[in-house]
């Protein structure tokens, strides 16, 4: 997402449920020496370092307790579940990776470092082997090879997930597709593009941008962020407004299934009504149902023009009534509408020292425009203004069409969350509504916590009817998460939202899913897990909640 | 699709596969007289009329071979297999429909006949009772009733569907949407709306547009055809280059298992990753996986300008060079880019007397625009066509902005249909292709037919890759079937092209997945068949093929 400025949020200041990290306490670089006969361990007690004795570098990975260092008397439902009965990785194990995949099933804990730690460094696993497959049929000896031995496998593209999806929890084989980033085809009369799982989603852009296309979604991440994993986790990002999600624009999909079996789902076609469409399955499902491994997605055509303006409402009520008239008279140009409250601003000012563009006022909007002829955009950009002022909508505003003057506008949007940062501990939530109900949210929060929190912040995406609601404190404060928690879940199943309107549910999330769907839905998903990874193997501790399993 | 002009199709003209006509033998009115305690019958034997007696009434249904009138030696693969062994509908059956349906469980032959024969009169099932519940409750109560007697269940909409998808193939029960056309809620700020799923598309489209708003789809049969309808066959039709396809639109559905099981995934949020999308799998299952009950879909909003655009190429390269110029150009406000062919407008001048409305060319395109401000548009569509004439990729064109002008320029296109009944008996397909090679299909076909057929016609959406070809003789002529299939499916086959774009599989393509999609994939969509409907009672004989059974 474009509010995130990666480079300003201190380590661990973002997730709500702040996870223990542990020493890593043993490496598979001895086990690949010893090569042991010995394959898994059942019993217990974390080891105080590397002994270079296999059954102790082994039992440690079975057994290991992650998040127990956080002290938090009972256990959040964000937390690891028990490791469930999967085999450890052997010598032999490491064998047949390194004869598959020569160099590149990698055990060195120094590189294996960044792929056990999410981004947010809120979760860390213990992998003790990361593997490199460049090609499908390699992703697929793997599964086959893992699910065969009962080897739980992580797949991991960008590791740039914010809920603890990407990355093993206990000692899962982390399954890269890093070095499967071959583009394989761009057809320039269609706007279609097929390339595999692992090509970083700004290295498409810019494939496409020299060929006048863009990709039709754009994140944050988009500098690490790989394209399967978009695909994988249904990445929303910026475009969405205008160019739908991913559901709509995903053609087809190769996907590698637990077994090993590739399921061939590749195809470039706008349109194909024969059967059911399988690579549904796969978008959003986290890497729980099947690994990735090549992409074909419908691209748009790169606009000639962009207008960005800043407006203020006194009400959210005129702020929505704004968006319908917008709606209206922008129409097929629009791309972008969001939000910022007073409160905001107001963190915005004092401690990252921006100045309001306009007047104080209780909310303002970014509007975006894109579209092929200048002239016609900003036409059509002075016809919305002049109306929504004149009705008195908006009180006060500022266009801009130049690069420079648009990144300022946009990144009164874009900075709130390092703004937040600076101004405490915050609890972030990531909530989808219908979009009349959004600020209602953030009005009985303040409400309901009192004066107990530090700031109670609302901002994020109308047109799509997703809000970020912020909650701030001057330390980390359990009391203060009690309050919020529930809560806001309780406020949000109410209204039928979505407890997770765009980052998934990953590990973090997985138990909340019954706020959003009701159990019939989740039991179905669980029979489709069954169905496609019997074992279990891919992704656990993921997406679904522990009373599935 | 608006290329089907209904009233001016002669019966049974349009199926390239025309099955046997069978007349009504029995009737269930006697059944629900007598309330015989009888249950099944296995015994065979066709009866020649209704005796009263329930032993061979029920018989009748049970042993009745669909499609032996059909004078072909070998069966073809889209001949209805051999009846699998549901429970036949007793008395008892009726009175328990009855006691929850009062007078909504039809048996009444005349009444009972528009819904056992499909649009096209190819395809007549012989069901001899048709309920017509009101609420989910009363399609929950029917599903959990027929799956515990273990009776075949048809779901039907409209009516509408061209792949004898949505008639009984033989005495399945009909389940009919026509009394569940309720509009629920229609949010006029997200421009989401919610309805049960019998509403008629047309109905829903004089709803919105009151309201400033429109379907996301439209289609020649909106008059006729349920939304329930079209979500459950991945309708394309005219605004899919546009708006794109149900899969990014429709947000939310309720649905019915086959068990009587209510999967209430309604949401009415753009963005929602709490789990597996499961709406996914029934939006284009065709009835297979479970009934739709209720709908929610995002709509754009209604555009304030139409043009109309006919042009003439000497090459489809220059077709498709134009349509490459014209997305650049046009941009936002391309809502159609659709073709035709010379021997196209032959049949046009020669059966419908429709002149040509410019010089002679090869190949002829109708643009559609629609945007938010008419003198932008028109100024676009100017620059676009100075831009390809000056280039020469288009040596003629008239463009319409008059409602009427605008309505004689789309009869170009969507009379096709209708001077291709004119010109004998008529082969159809419905192909998606790779948009650079869907004219060659027509080329090769034209070359590898000779001189066998009368006419080889090429047109379709060339926006969206998707083409009619067209092939007709004087009359039904088997060897010229046998000459274009399967050469037709394994030439798109090759292509890794669709053999039904739109229109999906039922009954008639069912056997012919395999050419557009991989045994892997094929037999992954049995096993979700088996997961969600494990008696296999939900609209059966259709979309899956036969060797899976």
């Amino acid at each position: 997402m474009r509010v995130i400025s990666r480079a300003l949020v201190p380590v661990c200041a973002y997730s709500p449920v702040m996870m223990g990290f542990f020493l890593r306490t043993s490496s598979l670089r001895t086990a690949l020496r010893h090569r042991s006969p010995h394959r898994a361990f059942s019993s217990a007690g974390p080891t105080g370092g590397s002994t270079g004795d296999l059954g102790s570098s082994f039992r440690t990975a079975t057994s290991r307790k992650l998040h127990s260092g956080a002290n938090v008397p009972e256990p959040s439902p964000a937390a690891a579940p028990t490791r469930l009965p999967f085999s450890t990785v052997t010598g032999d194990d490491l064998a047949f990776f390194e004869k598959i995949l020569p160099g590149r099933a990698i055990t060195d804990p120094d590189l294996l470092e960044s792929s056990n730690v999410d981004w947010l460094k809120s979760v860390r696993g213990s992998s003790e082997v990361l593997l490199r497959p460049q090609t499908t049929e390699e992703v697929s000896q793997i599964l086959k090879y893992c699910n065969g031995r009962n080897l739980a496998v992580n797949p991991q593209g960008g590791n740039t997930g914010l809920v603890g999806g990407s990355v093993p929890v206990y000692d899962e084989v982390i399954l890269s597709t890093a070095l499967m980033n071959k583009i394989l085809t761009f057809d320039s009369i269609s706007g279609i593009l097929t390339c595999q799982a692992g090509c970083v989603l700004e290295n498409l852009s810019s494939h496409l941008e020299e060929r006048d296309y863009i990709m039709p979604l754009d994140l944050g991440a988009k500098g690490s962020c790989h394209i399967g994993g978009n695909v994988a986790t249904n990445a929303g990002g910026l475009r969405l407004l205008r160019y739908g999600s991913l559901r709509g624009t995903v053609l087809g999909l190769e996907v590698v299934l637990a077994d090993g079996r590739v399921l061939d789902c590749l195809t470039t076609l706008r349109k194909d009504n024969t059967g059911y469409d399988l690579k549904q399955l796969f978008i959003g499902s986290e890497g729980t149902l099947g690994v990735i491994t090549a992409v074909s997605i419908l691209c748009p055509r790169k606009p000639k023009s962009v207008n960005v303006v800043f407006l203020g409402c006194e009400t959210f009520d005129q702020l929505l009534r704004t968006f319908q008239l917008c709606r209206g008279m922008l129409g097929e140009i629009l791309s972008a509408f969001e939000f910022l409250d007073s409160e905001c601003m107001r963190l915005l000012n004092t401690h990252l020292k921006l100045p309001n563009p306009i007047s104080d006022c209780p909310f303002y909007i970014v509007i975006e425009t894109s579209g092929s002829n200048a002239t016609h955009d900003e036409e059509k950009l002075h016809n919305f203004l002049e109306e929504a002022m004149a009705s008195s909508l908006v009180t006060d505003g500022t266009v801009a069409t130049e690069d420079s003057k648009i990144k300022a506008l946009w990144s009164m949007r874009e900075r709130v969350t390092e703004a937040l940062t600076h101004d405490g501990f915050t609890y972030k939530y990531d909530i989808s509504l219908p979009v009349e109900q959004i600020y209602q949210l953030v009005t009985d929060m303040r409400e309901h916590l009192g004066g107990r929190a530090k700031s109670v912040v609302g901002y994020g995406h109308v047109g799509d009817g997703n809000l970020h609601l912020n909650i701030t404190s001057p330390a980390k404060d359990p009391g203060l998460l009690a309050a919020v928690e529930p809560f806001v879940y309780q406020w949000t199943a109410r209204c039928r939202g979505s407890v997770s309107a765009e980052h998934g549910l990953g590990l973090k999330k997985r138990n909340y899913i019954y706020y959003s769907k009701p159990r019939q839905a989740v039991a179905l998903m669980g029979d489709i897990k069954a169905m496609l990874d019997p074992k279990g193997i891919l992704n656990p501790y993921k997406t679904l909640p522990d009373d599935l399993k």
